[in-house]
């Protein structure tokens, strides 16, 4: 086991907002700077619920992986690659399909809670229901001693664990039991107040232009028991406010407190001046995430090298697969 | 679509048997001549069954290959070659996995019969319910025009179909559908008038020494009607008499069926004749296996020239199915 390994994926979705930015990208930063990271571009998972429409699925990798390295993600501190680019998910996830029990996935508590919530597209592959077998095989390929998730992923990293213990019982221990590293994820919400998602159509996103965020920022409900500018308002029910307390100084936002509760300061006014703080801290990153964009073949270099990194290291662990397997 | 290429796998159990023998080989041996064939020891496979035992798995794959070229299959005329050595085998079945209803192997008409047949191991597993996504990947990474079947294989072949055109309407014609090529294969009884099967201990494999060969014949069961050798046997009643067909000329058969009739040939008599005639016909397998057995290396070198043939042909298939997923 490799105690400072750790491996993380995103589902290629295309433009990172700033739900991604404080929920995976400022942690992917933090780990960064500690741990030997394994960075990858899930691209074998989007075919699970995507496998009808595949046509964005090039253009959303170039676009989520600009934003990360515009963010600081650094090809030369992690290893930053396509799960597809590296043939070895693919057989591991072969191998260990032959040894997870049907069972196990079916009471995945997310597999019939996605289905559910996904009733438009047709989920019931064997694909979505083996993902899990795939994200073993994302994790242990690597041998990576910490997995960053969130409270509500923990138990799809509870069957990665499983499976490895139970491949470490039949053929001999090969496999680490990947840790969670819990992580906090601050639940950014939308324009709209629920979470922001790009599915829901209420997000900002990071390579968004000055004009376009604060056009957004502006539309962005707040406290809805304030209709009017004289009747004062609540910080703590107003859904613009939850992005100040991400993007505006303390000192600023103790003012803005006081000023909407005693009605001095109007809405629109407030939102004002969040959506120039937020330009602010965004500027430096979309001025980097166009010098990026400006650069041919940028990011086909960066994954194709960061794969060809990542398959010598899972190479190796399936030479030992073979080994144990006596295959 | 390649109109003359076959591809056709064994499950390594080890040394053949004269099962596999009428049934398989002499079958094998007669497309040779007329296709380009891709054969395969189908070790993925066996883990679907045997995930839990896979201690002979290598020393099965090297018997049998060595069985497959005593016999003459030819590495210079077909491919031979070991499935889990090309990995693009895994890839598709990844990628066919996506696309596949797990009710279309629900209802696949082996899985419950094997789970049933073979309640001794536990088949609930993730892999065993997809095996035909395996199986369809094995075929359609080589574009094959056809596949030799039995009639029990059908249903098999009837999904790979299936899968096939389940992708070509989602993604474009990547993929010919390929035809079963129907086999007849005598149903070979072992000694004991059951199937002849390695897991029965009933069979006389090719490999059998003279001494080994004529010792099995002797004890095989014949026409259980004729306790003595003064009572007249019916050949048609008799168990040893099915080998007969295979192996001894018709003229001296004929002759053998009217004096058991008549009862003046009696049964250990009758199986010496069928035991020389068995021994005469295999003596030159026999021998070619044991000079090949002879040479170190040749079946693993034999495996990695044909998996390298295999591989070229498979990644050419997998840049067409990425090109139409787009991914």
């Amino acid at each position: 086991m490799n105690n400072k390994r750790i491996v993380s994926g995103m589902r290629p979705t295309g433009k990172l907002h700033l739900g991604h930015f404080h929920g995976v990208l400022s942690n992917w930063l933090e780990l960064q700077k500690n741990f030997e990271c394994f960075f990858f571009a899930a691209d074998w998972h989007s075919l699970t619920t995507e496998y009808a429409n595949t046509d964005g699925i090039k253009d959303s990798i170039r676009e989520m992986v600009l934003d990360w390295l515009a963010f600081g993600i650094d090809p030369e501190q992690s290893v930053i690659f396509e799960q597809s680019m590296v043939p070895q998910h693919a057989e591991l996830n072969l191998i260990l399909s032959m040894i997870t029990p049907v069972a196990w996935l079916e009471r995945n508590p997310t597999y019939k809670e996605m289905q559910e919530n996904l009733e438009t597209k047709d989920l019931s592959t064997y694909g979505f229901l083996g993902y899990p077998v795939l994200m073993a095989s994302d994790i242990i390929v690597y041998k990576a001693a910490r997995v960053p998730v969130g409270q509500d992923q923990i138990p799809h990293l509870e069957i990665t664990r499983e499976i490895a213990r139970r491949f470490n019982h039949l053929y001999g221990p090969v496999f680490p039991e990947p840790a969670a590293l819990l992580t906090e994820t601050p639940k950014v919400l939308g324009l709209d107040g629920r979470k922001m998602s790009k599915s829901y159509g209420n997000a900002i996103f990071l390579s968004d232009s000055a004009e376009e965020t604060r056009k957004k920022v502006l539309s962005m409900m707040t406290d809805t028991l304030r209709p009017f500018k004289k009747d004062p308002g609540e910080p703590d029910r107003c859904v613009a406010f939850t992005l100040h307390s991400l993007y505006v100084p303390q000192e600023k936002r103790e003012e803005i407190v006081v000023n909407c509760r005693n009605a001095t300061l109007g809405c629109v006014d407030c939102k004002k001046i969040l959506a120039q703080c937020m330009i602010d801290t965004l500027e430096p990153f979309r001025t980097k995430r166009e010098e990026l964009a400006a650069q041919d073949g940028l990011v086909e270099e960066v994954l194709t090298e960061g794969s060809r990194k990542a398959e010598a290291v899972a190479k190796e662990t399936m030479r030992e697969v073979r080994a144990a397997l006596k295959v």
